[in-house]
């Protein structure tokens, strides 16, 4: 009898954590589709990379778009606001900062169990990680695990009894960690794009800049994206 | 010292129940905020009906819109698909039926989370029914319990210890006791659209007409809409 086909949804921004879910689902076994989502981001550079992911895992990419016109308290969405450039022991722990998008994580995690309903999926794969991360709420391991009494409750899958779960495979994972597991992954880091603003190159300055040049400068390797 | 200002927003699709829900909130004492989505639903009826409940009730109206194309596995969103014409008897017996949008309850949950937390309300106010409904498993009660905890873990709000809840206050209620409720709470019912297809008049043949004409039976009333 063949083996029965698993299939996993894979929230895919196209930087540096959810690539690494991306090849990561691949290897344990789940066939790989990847979800995006326009919510009117300051800049499109992360979609082309999300793309560029997708096609080199020869995942299938669902791009959903949001027109959610109260996301401009954010400055990760409201151009005219200006980045938070925070040294790095700053970052994360002087509460939520402006680039917080409310409730973002919430609602890609909803839209990810809608298109694992739709497709049967029995995972919903997100690369949210709490430990160098911005100082999100919704970047921690118990919210993840809340979610997943939903998926459960509110789909069509769960309800029915079969498995629909929400995975954060990297939740207590350090970038430093995370980059050990790309490069073990062979994930192509070079195509990945992690940062706020949406220069020609990064721009080193903004959180997530320097968050992920801490985790290759802590794992001993290069950034092939620099 | 002034009463502070306690804020809801209630998700508004325009029909008896989230009608229902939005004058509930009122009588709570809430100032209410209305959230109504396009996700490439059949008609626009009920996001006009939304409009026209959101202005008579002075409540501050957004307009969310989906991208979602997976969505066409219903027949709620895909025109070229049959609407199930079910006799009242097999409504919600037999299984999910085909007008199923995939997690829809658990996106437009999402939705309202994220604009509470930008707006600093602290509830979203669902108007799912788990008696006289069709049959989706993300009416129950036990799924928005396990969304108040995502609501607390996952927002800037409820991370901080301030109060985000996700209320259901029809949830276990009949479809003749919220028009009983609705009356009671002076809901302008001719203004609400409940009907699936999206003709100039209720078609009187979907499942939602028939749990509305069954509710407005049962109170004694009627209804104004038709």
């Amino acid at each position: 009898m063949p083996h029965a086909v698993k299939r996993a949804v894979v929230l895919l921004s196209g930087g540096l954590d959810s690539a690494t879910c991306l090849w990561w689902a691949k290897s344990r076994g789940y066939v790989p589709t990847a979800l995006s989502v326009r919510y009117g981001q300051r800049h499109a550079k992360e979609l082309g990379s999300a793309r560029r992911l997708a096609r080199r895992a020869g995942a299938a990419l669902h791009e959903a778009a949001l027109g959610l016109p109260w996301l401009k308290t954010s400055s990760l969405v409201d151009r005219k606001k200006v980045l938070p450039e925070l040294p790095l022991s700053k970052i994360g722990v002087g509460g939520v900062p402006s680039t917080y998008v409310p409730g973002r994580n919430t609602m890609f995690v909803a839209l990810g169990l809608s298109l694992a309903d739709a497709i049967g999926a029995e995972a919903v794969v997100v690369g949210a990680n709490a430990l160098d991360y911005s100082g999100y709420p919704d970047c921690r391991p118990a919210f993840y695990a809340a979610f997943g009494k939903v998926a459960r409750l509110g789909t069509a899958r769960g309800a029915s009894g079969r498995r629909l779960a929400v995975l954060a495979p990297l939740v207590k994972l350090d970038k430093a960690a995370i980059v050990r597991l790309a490069r073990r992954l062979k994930v192509p880091l070079e195509l990945t794009w992690s940062c706020y603003a949406g220069g020609r190159r990064p721009c080193g300055r903004c959180d997530s800049c320097k968050l992920r040049a801490k985790g290759f400068a802590v794992a001993g390797a290069p950034d092939p994206a620099l």
